[in-house]
């Protein structure tokens, strides 16, 4: 089998994500047309990038990103930098001819995202921004039945993206609550995935109105940050950069309606990416705490035994489950990963256009842009 | 509309449930054919009965069954008192030629409750017995399924009828826990519940291996008791002589197998009447605690989207509740009785024979019977 | 004890709930200090009114309002008509000197609701509308659980109250879908309550921005109606003038924000009013279709073992549900007013003022209305 | 690191969780003292077992378990071949001074598990039995929680394994409906399960009784099998030698009863390894279909507020999860297997006992075969 090799930026959370998709996904597709190899990782801190390499399972690692574009053997850049450094990665990246993928959101702005996708279209390199999302088995399920027509024409679109880490006041000022890193809080961390899986089954959203919000406007600044979200708190208090929730309500292109809201501060809620759709012949669910349901109702059902239905997505023919375990024996978290490594090095390696590429994620940008314009100005704005 | 004048023995929270069913009624359905009359409420206390009349809304009370059984104007006798008087007055009902209505367990031992169908076929008097779970809009819908042949060939029923009031042990010496009185404790009070739904759905029980045990053996004598299963606590303490939790596993005549466990120790289990059936087609699942809902199965939907429903048995086709309210708009507990009383009134009126009857109620008590002997004798008993 | 008359305008769906409400509160309640007389019920119809009169079990019936006004032996006059007569018959009988109930939403308009508000300050009349799901046990629960600052400073209200009654082009145009009858669609049936109980739980609301739809915007003219919400249809087709959806986001008084969304087209879904509550010590949610119980996370639970718990309100600390049935024993739709009555009841029976009155009808009205102007002017509108 | 080469006799579904759960556990847990190797893998045919090396990483394969065991350079056997081969394959690695570890259940018999303790005894070798779900982290979790005494005297087990892969009478007769093979149906793969979990959770069963019944006596012979349980079949019939399903009732020595099904003729039931312990504290829940959930319910809350919480156990306090992936980022089934291995290594390599071990799969296969008895002479059993 061919190989690939990757060159990896960034290594908390998300590059042990991407690491470990790519470390497995050749063990679970029997149909892999090429094998990724963990060929370099690359951090600023050589002490910790050494580490991770490592830890991870790469060969080598680097402490610029220069240095790895510059390397021949690299055929893959994967960005799972901050959001502040997306594209100028990604766009040398692009320029050095490599094929990139990019951690969601694509960008901090609209005009760097353009400035990715400008760059990609130019050098004509593969590109994908990792929505994960999409390739949780009940979502790719979700998919399929709505380009069925199983559900008609859709109504309504109801998300909620809700977790509660930044609740206690004592939350350490970690890079995601940084406006100059991470641009936006829950916004782009968790309406993003909302946006995009909208943008997914439903099509483009074309007018929002929102507002966001920073319930608790100082916390400890960061001592040091772990690689689970959290982080150590130091004396001193420092300002919250960015929104603690991200609201809004949309129109889509298709005539639907939709709410969507993100926010950090909802005890109990611990990776509560939960959405709803109601068309004209049914509903459909879904719960990212619990991934492997989809919840449907279809209405046309005899009248005496409709209802809501849990669907366990591990059957035969459910999307990705029957590379895996048995009926009935779940995946998890990092499963999303390993499908959307499988996916997108497949379309790579066969020339085939994928999805979400950098315009999905552009497209997503745009619509983040338009509520936070709407936020203040108080006004409907058009995507 | 004519009336049906209604004697009831017994005011606790049995006799405030049927009390209400009375009196409810001919407010919800209309096709009632004869209307009930809160006529006379008998109890042994004067001061209680009386207050109890009053609040029910009684036109008149008795202190004594016999002076109730000798009016004319009592055309059916309702027994809600303790299981060990049960026998006596509704024999003697029926030999002074009453319509009889028992709750269950219909007696404490078998040998009453065959002096109880002997003595309602003599006298040819209308009889039944109160298991009001079988007029759960739910449980009738499920009976429907089974048959109509919904769920194929049955394998498995999986009841389990789990409370916990008596956990603690400071939980006082009601007359629920006296034996002499009680007969038993969690197996003639909520098994008897499961083995009359099996006996409604699944057809007859053959054998059965079970084991009754009392956890807590001693607890505090009553003071007093209130309607809604409690009571104060005296100093003084008491042997409980009825069983904690009786458990027992079954052969049906059908091939089928079961399992049965009820417990009253079960913390955080209020009424929680849960049972499973399995068939070749699909499987069905209901717990009294969400009564308005029926878990459902089928084997047969498309294999992508299969999943147990859950069915709000609040829509229009659904057993009994086009009487009350719109769909998703649920009944409560006591509405079972009011469908009770529409349908075994119904047929008294008609003259056709209703379910469950004394009969029903005998083979609930053998296999009660059955399990006492195998957990005794510490072997299979047949029913 | 001190007799109470009826006098009730309307027999439909509410008609009977309300009815039933007077019917049975003395039978659950120990401590009623006034007993509901159900004297007379009033409707233009007289072929129907006499028979709901005769149904419910009322005394008498009237066709004209103006009459019942005028009879001396009526003491309250409950309002039970489409939203279009609320403030004519209301406003009348304030000026008769009735004490009066009115359903929810006060009135079709602001200007109406501001009439009866009036009305009933100038003759100085006890008055109460019918938010009945403020006496959902686990609603007062919520309410209790917030007083006693459990969930600390209250961020988030999140709520949806999702039907599906009219997803089916072939409903035909009831009452409730036209607009000069029902003033509004989902938008003052649904929302109405879901305003309410943010009121109740959070207080006032100063701003909205929101958007009313109706998908279908032509059905089927209705034939003739029964008491369900729905009815049959003719052969003609007539405009929908009310809204399927109504969807808004607000802005607490306290610094909360909140999301609403109240539709009519969401399959699956039949009396979906739910809700849920994030504050920085814990979050609750409630759902209607399971009433009887109220979900709670409590951020200060021991770290391990944190999580949401089901509460099943039927518990003796629990608000109303020692007065119905034992633990676990589940109450239901109807229950919520026999609540309602006995607390106004008693309020108007002991002098003390009640809630919700009239204005609180009137602050729920308003919000209705800034959302309507917010639709029409795409804007955020202060209430 | 220290390296520890790994000999894996087995290669279709568990081989293939094993293979992972040693790739991937030095990637997650930090804390390993020694590095699995996959050295070689063993099977009888030689163009599978190459495949099969291949796909999962090992860097040889042998096709006799002899030469396995020869090599110098494998340091522990692990055997994951159907039941009829473990004893055999054990004790011969066990005889060539290899650490060893075997799938559940242990044996087919209690003599073959008799043998295998006698010879990991006498050649004094590290060994382990892989009942993986000991490392679900909610299942760690209820292990401490009972070992903290949080659910106080424990009254109840109940524990339910169903599953619906062999409901169809076409599946065909797999290795694991071949007696000669798999020793048992339902009974050693599915209540060997709950049973671990019994002794792990409460200690010592002593007594039982049980039935095993086959619904299906003939299915049609296997053709080809896959690696998720199933396969094609062929046009000739068999006769199924195994049971479908396994019931038993239980006491534990500690005084507490149980309940113990397993079947895999529950329709809509994929994995669904669920049980539930009443303590006198609290209640306990499982379900292995939601892994990553523990309900727990605290009789020691406030009266108002207790109720069924679900843990989402994947939390910093919880075991095992600070390894893998932020708070609400689920792991799948594969991760049991990798914890196990996380403890089991670590245990071998300090010199420390480990558990479960093959004395605890000698318990397990002791209770296996006082049901087997007790269901063929229709008595209780003592174990």
């Amino acid at each position: 089998m061919k190989k690939l090799n990757i060159g990896l930026v960034g290594y908390q959370f998300m590059g042990k994500a991407h690491a470990n998709a790519y470390r497995q996904v050749s063990k679970f597709f029997a149909d892999m047309e090429v094998e990724p190899v963990l060929k370099a990782l690359c951090g600023r801190n050589e002490e910790r990038v050494a580490a991770a390499a490592h830890k991870f399972g790469f060969e080598s690692y680097e402490t610029d990103y220069h240095a790895l574009l510059a390397r021949k053997d690299i055929d893959l850049i994967d960005v799972v930098t901050p959001g502040n450094s997306h594209a100028e990665i990604a766009v040398a990246a692009a320029k050095a001819g490599k094929m990139v993928i990019c951690e969601k959101p694509l960008a901090n702005t609209v005009p760097e995202a353009e400035a990715m996708v400008q760059a990609v279209k130019e050098s004509g390199v593969p590109n994908a921004v990792c929505f994960n999302y999409r390739r949780v088995p009940a979502v790719a399920l979700a998919k399929r039945m709505i380009a069925e027509g199983r559900l008609g024409k859709i109504y309504h679109f109801r998300g909620t993206y809700l977790q509660d880490w930044i609740v206690d006041p004592k939350m350490p000022l970690v890079w995601r609550l940084q406006g100059d890193i991470a641009g936006s809080g829950s916004h782009g961390d968790l309406n993003a995935h909302l946006i995009d899986t909208a943008h997914y089954l439903l099509g483009g959203i074309t007018e929002v109105s929102g507002m966001l919000d920073t319930f608790i406007k100082q916390r400890p600044k960061l001592a040091a940050s772990d690689d689970r979200l959290g982080g150590t708190a130091s004396d001193e208090m420092g300002e919250v950069t960015v929104d603690d929730s991200s609201i809004f309500i949309a129109r889509f292109d298709s005539g639907a309606v939709g709410t969507f809201e993100a926010t950090r501060m909802a005890p109990g809620r611990k990776n509560y990416n939960r959405w709803e759709i109601n068309g004209e012949k049914g509903s459909i669910v879904f719960n990212m705490e619990r991934m492997n349901e989809l919840e449907y109702y279809n209405a046309g059902d005899p009248a005496d035994v409709r209802g809501f239905r849990v669907i366990q997505t591990t059957d035969n023919p459910h999307p990705y489950t029957a590379n895996y375990w048995p009926v009935g024996h779940i995946i998890g978290y990092e499963h999303t990963f390993i499908n959307f490594m499988h996916d997108v090095l497949g379309d790579f390696a066969a020339g085939r256009p994928t999805h979400p590429n950098f315009e999905d994620g552009l497209a997503c940008q745009k619509v983040l842009d338009a509520v936070d314009r709407s936020s203040r100005n108080r006004a409907w704005e058009t995507v």
